[in-house]
């Protein structure tokens, strides 16, 4: 274990984990014990049994989220299983919690059965305000969360829309410095899982109120094969669908041969997948997104002496880093505060414009706001709320 | 509503709800947010799959317990659904922190299938420490337990043996105080549900250690039909079961009848069931422990009047009241402080016995301690810690 790994483990033992329970009501006389418990509860039980929708101001279910996994996905580590994947998902409720009041408890679960996790989301749902899916592999994470739209309360599944909402951000305000219209943009992917797919939704406002959308040009989504086209053979359910709506001209070949005359490339695929040369084919003032962990698909130097205009990475070590927690916890405020049955995509086109605009005066170091800046989540939230709502 | 409705719904309203989510770690600079979050969480997360033991401390599993109820037979309300069972599991998740630092958390399910819900507490089993099922109706929740207890965490029924407990050390200071041996005591129960099969259990040390076991004399357990004896027809299941280890003397009639010569009653049953007549016909010094919700099976001053020598309720307005929260904190802390794999009937016995010697000096309106005090749980604790143990 190097260092940072050993200061990691310690706070993780010292402290037993990052999360507990809070208690917000007073417990110290025999009163409160009467009103918080028996014989208390039993008025705001009735309340409930004759309405439902009473739980999510009598309880905390309004504000609670479940953050569910089967730690079949999880971010650089893969499928390690539920146990596995606490840590991930308590650092995830302490930060719904610090960033934006939500309370979220982790959920992880012994199977990567997508019924089981279905059947179990439904039968959990009377205990929560909304459930982020996390961590949870492709393509069962496309079926589990539309099987779950019907539930009554968000289902989102952040690793999907959370880095899709954040990549659109930051790419309104890089479109803004090098002059040019989304709509004018010829974008290539690097990945066709959980989050390509999810970006290339976005990019494309799939299902999407016409008013707010701002479809780019063209999209080329390349997976380990290259381009995905339709010329491919056995092309996965999810791959064809992502085909009816991307690579318009249906082009062949590479990520190096697709990336001729492109504006973007966005990566959520593998470290060190492109050079100098890559960059170079591209369009004018090309924007680079690599956001492969650890490493990133081309480093920021690299891409910039090759041409670059705007570089960004997952990395916080990095200028422009595309991390989720600039949009979840805002995303769960706005949709839990208006009650929202569901996350819908003029809900999160919402939330990436106000997460561009929160940044102030953008620059090619500087196309989203800082990952710690509390004056995020609110605007953010307001902005879904307003969205949801209208 | 009367004045205490009110109140208690305004607090449950403008608090909206009971607990929260806490954050044990520092997430304030970019520093602690790579420790706590990503990349810091990897280390932790592999050293987890390496040994899924390593989530018990790496984590805040080993502190939490889920309280897992189908909202079917919450107190006094009986099948109320889930999400009206929340504010009942909010107050105990508080009362858990507050009487033993353990923290818990509501888990509400829309189901009453006795297989959906061992099979979520299956899927459950990685996120959490323990399991306290609450307020799901006999005999589902004798199938439940039972069929979990090889979760390798301990699953505890708390209105069975949480009650059966603290019932029990009410019943050995009583004993003491009236001069009576444990075991020369016959008993009365009235009511065959969970609390009752509970009771009945323990003070027969079904399944338990013979060291620690302190049977009493006889005991019958009465049904609304009277007494459970051997000529009853269509008996359930769970009702036989009880059979087998009481009513030796197979006493026929009704609980009037059975009470004749009897040295306990024990309601947990309906309000107003006996008389002063039902006392008299005991006998000498009975002891009478009358815990039907809000409306004892007989009021304190009849049964006094009519020569009972100590009667306890569940009331917390009368003397000697039969409180669950003197139990399921101190169990739970003890049970995960040694991390034991489930809770034995050796616990449950030591946890009753550091329960009946907590009060100190036990008088006839005190043979239990004061359910505020917090100085009971850690007493509790210790005693199930070294019963699980040895």
């Amino acid at each position: 274990m190097n260092d940072f790994d050993t200061r990691s483990v310690k706070l993780h033992e010292h402290h037993h984990g990052k999360i507990e329970t809070g208690i917000k009501v007073p417990l110290e006389t025999s009163d409160d014990l009467s009103i918080a418990y028996t014989p208390g509860v039993a008025e705001p039980c009735r309340l409930i049994a004759e309405d439902p929708n009473r739980s999510f101001d009598l309880t905390s279910r309004g504000n609670t989220v479940a953050i569910l996994t089967d730690g079949s996905a999880v971010l650089g580590l893969g499928d390690i299983g539920p146990a596995a994947a606490l840590p991930v998902m308590e650092g995830k409720a302490a930060l719904f919690k610090a960033f934006a009041g939500v309370d979220a408890w982790p959920i992880c679960v012994d199977t990567q059965d997508t019924n089981e996790i279905v059947g179990l989301a439904r039968l959990l749902a009377p205990t929560f305000g909304g459930i982020n899916l996390e961590d949870i592999a492709a393509p069962r994470c496309f079926e589990i969360e539309r099987q779950l739209q019907d539930l009554g309360i968000p289902v989102f599944h952040d690793d999907q829309h959370g880095t899709a909402i954040v990549l659109l951000a930051g790419l309104i305000n890089a479109a803004r410095l090098v002059g040019k219209e989304l709509s004018d943009l010829s974008v290539v992917i690097s990945g066709a899982g959980a989050a390509g797919t999810a970006i290339a939704q976005l990019l494309r406002c799939v299902n999407q109120d016409p008013e707010l959308c701002v479809p780019v040009r063209d999209i080329i989504v390349c997976d380990s094969r290259g381009a995905i086209h339709a010329r491919r053979e056995s092309l996965s359910p999810e791959k064809a669908a992502v085909l009816a709506y991307t690579n318009r001209a249906n082009r062949e070949g590479s990520i190096h041969d697709v990336l001729e005359g492109a504006d973007v490339f966005i990566g959520v695929s593998v470290g060190d997948l492109l050079d100098a040369e890559d960059v170079k084919r591209m369009n004018d003032d090309p924007i680079i997104l690599a956001m492969a962990n650890p490493q990133p698909e081309i480093l920021p130097d690299v891409a910039k002496a090759a041409g670059a205009a705007i570089v960004g990475t997952g990395r916080s070590d990095f200028p422009n880093q595309v991390n989720n927690v600039l949009a979840f916890p805002g995303i769960f405020r706005g949709a839990l505060d208006v009650r929202a049955p569901r996350i819908t995509a003029k809900m999160k086109l919402a939330a990436a414009f106000a997460l561009a605009d929160a940044v102030g005066d953008a620059t090619a170091d500087r196309i989203l706001p800082d990952a710690l800046d509390r004056s995020v989540p609110p605007r953010v939230a307001s902005a879904v709320a307003a969205a949801a709502a209208g």
